[in-house]
């Protein structure tokens, strides 16, 4: 779980909440929710076939609660896996599967276990890599229309505000305050946007880069094991996936 | 027909209706809907050839009436033609031409069962593939275009309105209620982007995407039916088409 | 000759006269007029070469005056030709050529009745193709720019109109009908965009399209029928490049 | 050298100062210039290493005086280059060398007289035409930044002029004027961008494209004469980088 | 270090200030620049890993001080290390190592005279190469998201004020002074995406396609130094990463 949703979140609020002067009362307009909330929600509900729609709790969950894998201690346990294979078999990490967390690196030894042909296996993991790539494509197209509506509902919501009141002028004493009214829808619509929906939008395309890049040091890693290849080799290969930093933290000490 | 999109469209009315605090005469002006309607229908008109226009109806259907097919159960047919072409030869699945609803899917047996080339089968089917796209791609346009061109007819009849009210200022108590009806072009463009056009366009590539998964899936599966390929090896092909949720619904158990 | 560009504009035009109440007059400010339509037309000159600028009412008639080919009728065409040249020969195409309309057909069969080697044909048609492309490209990207010139050179008179009103506000009565002036160039820069170029931009690209696909198909035609292809292989061709609505028009009964 | 950049820059100021009314005073203020073009100055020097700044004197002479190549007169040296060279051998064409006036094509023969190496002439000859389109790409991107730039300094000065006017109400009758001196930084950024670097951003991409075309057909040519190609042949091959009308223009009556 | 950027950030505070009329005091308010600065990195900081986001520092630095290679200088050093290779072996370039300050390139070398296989040679620097890119293109990002934001937050503060202003309007003589706060806010977010963080992003472009560059000529040397080239042919190849220009300044004198 990564901190920097939460606390960048309760910075904005506070910051904000401060430079109200900590009067929050004048923000909170009940019919502006309704228009700028449920308009933008309305207009995404519109735009996603329902099943589409129905996955967003499980879109927000991916965004707040997202642990990036540490793909160091990732490249060791493959390793490990190869030299095991090497010495003893691919039979002998039948006893290793249980221990392994990650649901796809499990698939993997798992089918490599079975004796699954390896044009199989490779086809069975890419497909599901490319299916996690599609759903996070959805979440952040869908967050990303999130950010482009909310401020559109706002306007929008202003504009109703504007019309109510200019129809509407015999106490001039009430125009101040009704344009306060107005605004805030303006002001949610922004809120949404730019303290919601884009840096969720932008959070999801950086996770989906950092997960598919694990994913993919495992399908290499997974052949390779498969093919029995020779450890030294696979290390090579996969420290190429990492970081100069990052590559001092793998096991076995580097020859150059 | 996905009920998304008329949910999504009453819950926006609903809530701009509440919004406004039920008084929906104040919104409501002719002369507005003239510019901001019809200027926006005029301009996508003169931007397309008429043969085009004039699809538009067809295109508004699309966008509400738009089944999303059961690739799960497209699949199972696909097994089924496939195992029964296999024990019983390809002229067998004529009796079953029949009970096919999806209109592509009979094409591509009937091909089968005719013994055409399969390379021109391909052909033919791919081709098709590639016209519904065009005219997706066609909707999606004119969808995208209606919902640029719309704020901006919406402008344009507010400066008419601004133009006409600030030349004429005789009487300052009418100053409210001319910018009132000045915005509501303003207002009628933002809805009409925003309510109607943009999730349009959005869900006719949506559908675009889902409608030409189904049509692939059914290539490769005829393609392989009349090749002959064991229906084993093209379960496992077609599921690569599948998420790991729809998966498990596909008939006969994994062994993996 | 597609009414609908000329049915649009008159549209747009009758509907803002009729949200304008009728009344023209405040609308028409020739200063104005100098600035947003001189300005656009300066800022054009000065981002194309005069011989670019030059080719601008080829390409308004472009856009007012284009008829799409029937696709259909020309198809008929090539297969006419093909059947005949394999029953008399190349050069009987000879006295058929006088009869084509279209340059670039009758350029094609021209050069296979000389003898024209296969390749160079091919590399001439092509070369002619990518001409087209380029100088609608050309078209089409002018008129982006004067879109998105003419409302900045709109703010940008109303700037001045604000600033010269501003300056001087002796007199407070005038105030109203002053900003109304300043508003004008506005109005006109988004009129321009909105109602002439942003549309003529779009029918550019799409006829483009389409001139594009008939020549394309005319290529196609001309090859096979100096290859002396089967014509009934031809069609099959050929009809790849139709919506099945069109196919049924096509001459020779279908068997599938 | 073209006309049109400065037909276009005078039609737009004679028009805007036509729309002023003559009265010019009003416009110039200058902390305001400083403000705009100062700080847009500076914001591309921030955004460019220093070295690639320095060449902006070289990028505004490009837009200003460029001419463009004379095709069809190149078209028919390099024909009569390849002719000499058949008849009288390559070396012949030292005579020539002085008579040239396209630094390009002069060190294109240059080389080809020199005897060096077919690959390496078409490696140095478009590594030079690499190295021309980044020079362009430079510019147009500077170009670019200035055209976004500018109207950004412009809002912020108009952003300081309101926040002094408006912190500081004692005299209501300065408001106007006060307001009137805020906008014209707005008007200023507004002008640079579209009636300075927009153009120029357009014009560079166009000339680039102009350009190259001539030097590839040059490069083209050279390889042509060096490897003794019929003059015939690559009459075909070059004049099928021109328009219709420009072919006419080519010596040597046409076969078709 | 190049001075560009910090001469033209100076230059626009001083050209700001002169435009203020050197009355900096109403331009600084402690609760807009707590929602402006504070929103834009709570908000930066929820699109980003926590990891990511603390590699802020290191690309603040790379903005600042970042000295491009002498590009020349290097291609005269590997043209040196390519003829002593020749001469001497592989293994006498291990006394250069120490004295080369470029870390890429000593890496190179190192590997080189380690007798590493070459292909592996290139998958490692080349690998390098990906990250040194992959880690620009998250700073780039970075100071592109901090541009976007920034006028958001900006707006978001003036919403803000401007909606404390209306709900009270008790004070009418207060209303200027409070709507100057309120703008006060845009003026630092419109400041803080143009006069920081849209020129770092296009800085960096810059300098990552510098870099890259640099980095690519020292893979072709050590290569070909690998390989054992002659110099000759190993200059002509790097001449060919130059401008005209800088190609003089390389050792050796042309031939041509």
């Amino acid at each position: 779980m990564d901190l920097g949703t939460i606390i960048g979140f309760l910075l904005i609020n506070i910051l904000l909440v401060f430079g109200m002067g900590f009067k929050v009362g004048p923000f909170i307009d009940v019919p502006s929710m309704a228009i700028v909330i449920g308009g933008t929600c309305g207009a995404v509900l519109m735009a996603y076939p329902l099943s589409d729609f129905m996955k967003l709790p499980y879109i927000v969950k991916k965004i707040i609660i997202n642990s990036t894998q540490d793909v160091g201690a990732l490249i060791n346990m493959l390793l490990r896996f190869s030299e095991k294979a090497r010495r003893e078999g691919l039979l002998a990490l039948e006893s290793d599967i249980e221990s392994i967390d990650d649901v796809f690196l499990k698939k993997g030894i798992q089918l490599v276990v079975d004796g699954t042909d390896p044009e199989l296996v490779r086809n069975i993991l890419e497909s599901e890599v490319a299916f996690v790539e599609e759903r996070h494509a959805l979440g952040k197209g869908m967050m990303e229309n999130f950010a482009s509506l909310a401020p559109a509902y706002g306007m929008l919501g202003t504009l109703i505000g504007l019309i109510l009141m200019l129809g509407n002028l015999a106490d001039p004493s009430s125009l101040g305050p009704a344009m306060a009214v107005a605004l805030i829808t303006t002001m949610y619509g922004s809120f949404m946007a730019n303290a919601l929906f884009s840096p969720a939008a932008i959070k999801l395309a950086t996770y989906n880069a950092k997960e598919i890049l694990g994913k993919n040091i495992i399908i290499e890693g997974v052949i390779s094991i498969q093919a029995g290849d020779n450890p030294k080799v696979l290390e090579e290969k996969l420290k190429s996936f990492l970081s100069p930093e990052e590559r001092a933290k793998i096991g076995g000490k580097e020859e150059m």
